[in-house]
């Protein structure tokens, strides 16, 4: 049996939304980070780091925290969300990667200092601003030759991807003049799932 | 035939030392950051968000970026510096990850805050601090109970880490009050693999 342990945010709408996809049955357990539950102990015994989301699957006594690998694993356990070809496997594991290292934490960085930080700082605006719009615009020159970002398969990239991208969406990082970007995000979110998954658990921020 | 494109740096050591752990042969391609080379079409083609490392596999027609990618296409090429045991194998994962989403993205932002930013912000170094110190004191409870990250075995994960407490050390983000994670630094560090990797290419940052 798979548990969920997460919150209504941008990481853990990348695995309701696989959930969904995969139509696997899990057990969905709301951690609310704004009454700290996050910081409880048994919470803690799951992440030492105290981060949401967390999946465990009692079949296997396995433990994760960490979008990207929670993601990783459910797609091996299923067989889906990846290319099944090496080459076209790789490419999604590599812009997966680009997301869980690149654009999530630097989108963590803008929201913070645009929208949480005590007084506007500009340099640290500016600075996740530019960081930011960087690569969107690599995602927009890879999106005008494929419709998938690891190209003509849908998979776990691109869930990735969605979870952040529609919390910028929600708190207007402006991302419009991205025609190809914003195409593929209208593409991913018109689907049944991923419609499902940005619902959990109830209420959806911003929404 | 792999092809590395790196320069002296925490994401490009990862790459070095685990191809110097798992004796693969390699063909080096220094990309100097600080001349730009980095911003080059010729590497923009195979990276287009310009950042190092790189690595292409001749023999497969893969190309990545982003050195957890890379560092699980290696393990998995090679069945190497991965657990066989599914449990194992995902907490190395996970802890992978960690470095690749938490650990490493945060530790650049200190870096940038606290060395090279125009004029010190008081608010932007407190917060890198307290994040990256935060993520050091999990890793250190971690390591009370377990000589690698993963467990028994020694990792990728391990690896991971390492590139960037390296540079850590460096540029003297102190972490000797963590005694478990002093102790893994010193015992990785004392590996010839890793030795020689963070002297690749040549000359190393701040050796
Ligand atoms: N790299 C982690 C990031 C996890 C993360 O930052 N989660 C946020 C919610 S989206 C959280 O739990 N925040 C609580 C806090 O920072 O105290 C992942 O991809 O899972
Ligand atoms: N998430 C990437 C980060 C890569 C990265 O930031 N590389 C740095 C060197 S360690 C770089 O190329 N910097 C050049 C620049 O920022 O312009 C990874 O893990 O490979």
């Amino acid at each position: 049996m798979l548990h969920l342990y997460t919150d209504s945010s941008p990481n853990g709408f990348k695995v309701t939304i696989a959930l969904e996809e995969l139509s696997l049955p899990y057990s969905l357990h709301h951690v609310r980070i704004d009454e700290g539950d996050h910081q409880q102990p048994d919470f803690l015994a799951l992440n030492p780091h105290g981060r949401i989301p967390v999946l465990t699957d009692s079949d296997t006594g396995v433990v994760l925290f960490e979008s990207a690998a929670i993601l990783l694993y459910l797609s091996e356990r299923t067989g889906k969300l990846l290319p099944q070809n090496a080459r076209a496997r790789w490419e999604a594991i590599k812009w997966l990667q680009f997301h869980a290292s690149s654009v999530g934490p630097l989108l963590g960085q803008r929201v913070y200092f645009e929208l949480f930080a005590n007084a506007p700082i500009a340099e640290a605006i500016d600075r996740y601003r530019n960081l930011t719009q960087e690569m969107f615009a690599v995602l927009d020159r890879l999106l005008a030759n494929r419709p998938y970002l690891a190209g003509e398969d849908y998979s776990i990239a691109d869930i990735a991807h969605f979870g952040w991208m529609h919390i910028a969406q929600i708190v207007h990082f402006d991302f419009s003049q991205y025609r190809h970007l914003s195409e593929w995000y209208a593409r991913i979110g018109a689907r049944a799932a991923v419609q499902k998954g940005i619902t959990l658990p109830a209420p959806a921020t911003g929404a």
